[in-house]
């Protein structure tokens, strides 16, 4: 176990299923490979890589779970289309993130949010708007807007909304991933001495830009509806 | 094999590596563990869970590709902080992606560019803007910037160099990652007929608007820069 340690600083070693996974990938790409070609069977891949097939389905479970391959009934295993965030998605943990990632993930929403407002413009749709202003309708009848809860509750279902009128899948997707990140940063900032005063701007200042405004006005609005955060930078 | 299919519609078969992946990530959020804390052995784990070793190290070695634990020397598993991207990275590949996709990630670009302003203003100093004013002198000196691919390198190192102004590293790694996307999605801007034509804010309009203008100039004339793309939406 005593052996000599002469590098300079340590290095993550890469275990058989790495560069076995690596390798995969790489034959996938190089060999332009679409979604739906079938895969080598498990054997020939061992035989190809010169590795067990316990290795071989090691890997195949690590690129199975990412969603670049499934198996089909009597296609056996084939290429499919990978779900970009599913890798995300499993991380995504507030207890198990460091303090530093929490608060990249909190920055990307108000950089999204700020940004997303030409893709909402080019997408609005009436239905769209309608339900943007039940929302702020409940929101102002609600008795029980000054709970930290309920708030976050509206403010959540309002943004999510803007989301999902920008028509981007992916954006759309991230954003509810990011959200149990974002409730706990709110409810960070809720026990704070110095609690972030609410923007100039609101819910129905927003959708009044909606129908009335431009893209540049509503990046406007939205970053001063969003500067209790802001202002935390 | 002839069952009977009365499901509405095909749900996608778990496979006995998701659901044991699925319980060892829910055992990890509920006891509340954090980086650096010790797991359970391996067959501890398969005693638990009622199932064999064999799963157990195919799930542990789904979590390893996350990041979410690693080995140590004498100390065996412990958990680790999560590499937020490193699911995404692995299945980026422009020749697997959807059209769909592709198009999902450009417009995320766009969305992104616009909306970090605030961060960049906040977060600048001087040899970054030194940084930028390089790479658009050497843009301009550049005789070769007819040519799609010498016009790329510059956009793709002054764009890259604004993210990580950003100071945010989660943002920066992303963009990085995005990157053979926007460059594929460029080329093929390039092939078509009508060619979408260079906005009026040049890269030293933008660095003027850092030096001299607000985070709100920037917004507006980052959108006017990008205008050749978003015409596309």
């Amino acid at each position: 176990m005593q052996k000599p340690n002469i590098r300079p600083k340590p290095v993550k070693a890469i275990s058989l299923a790495d560069q076995v996974e690596n390798n995969l990938i790489e034959y996938l790409n190089n060999n332009n490979l679409k979604a739906g070609d079938p895969l080598p069977k498990e054997t020939e891949l061992a035989e190809y890589l010169g590795v067990s097939r316990n290795v071989v389905r090691e890997a195949l479970s690590r690129l199975r779970m990412l969603g670049m391959i499934e198996s089909k009934k009597r296609k056996g295993m084939v290429l499919s289309e990978p779900d970009l965030l599913s890798g995300v998605e499993r991380v995504l943990y507030p207890n198990i993130l460091s303090e530093e990632s929490m608060k990249d993930i909190f920055e990307l929403r108000l950089v999204l949010e700020v940004g997303m407002a030409d893709l909402i413009f080019a997408r609005l749709t009436e239905e769209s708007i309608k339900s943007l202003e039940d929302i702020a309708n409940r929101e102002a009848r609600d008795p029980g807007t000054n709970k930290l809860k309920t708030r976050l509750k509206y403010e959540i279902s309002f943004h999510s909304k803007l989301y999902e009128m920008t028509g981007n899948n992916t954006l759309k997707r991230f954003q509810s991933m990011l959200l149990p990140v974002f409730n706990y940063m709110m409810e960070v900032e809720s026990t704070l001495e110095h609690k972030p005063e609410s923007g100039k701007i609101s819910h129905f200042d927003l959708i009044e830009t909606l129908k009335t405004g431009t893209p540049s006005n509503f990046r406007k609005n939205m970053r001063e509806h969003l500067t209790p955060h802001y202002d935390r930078l």
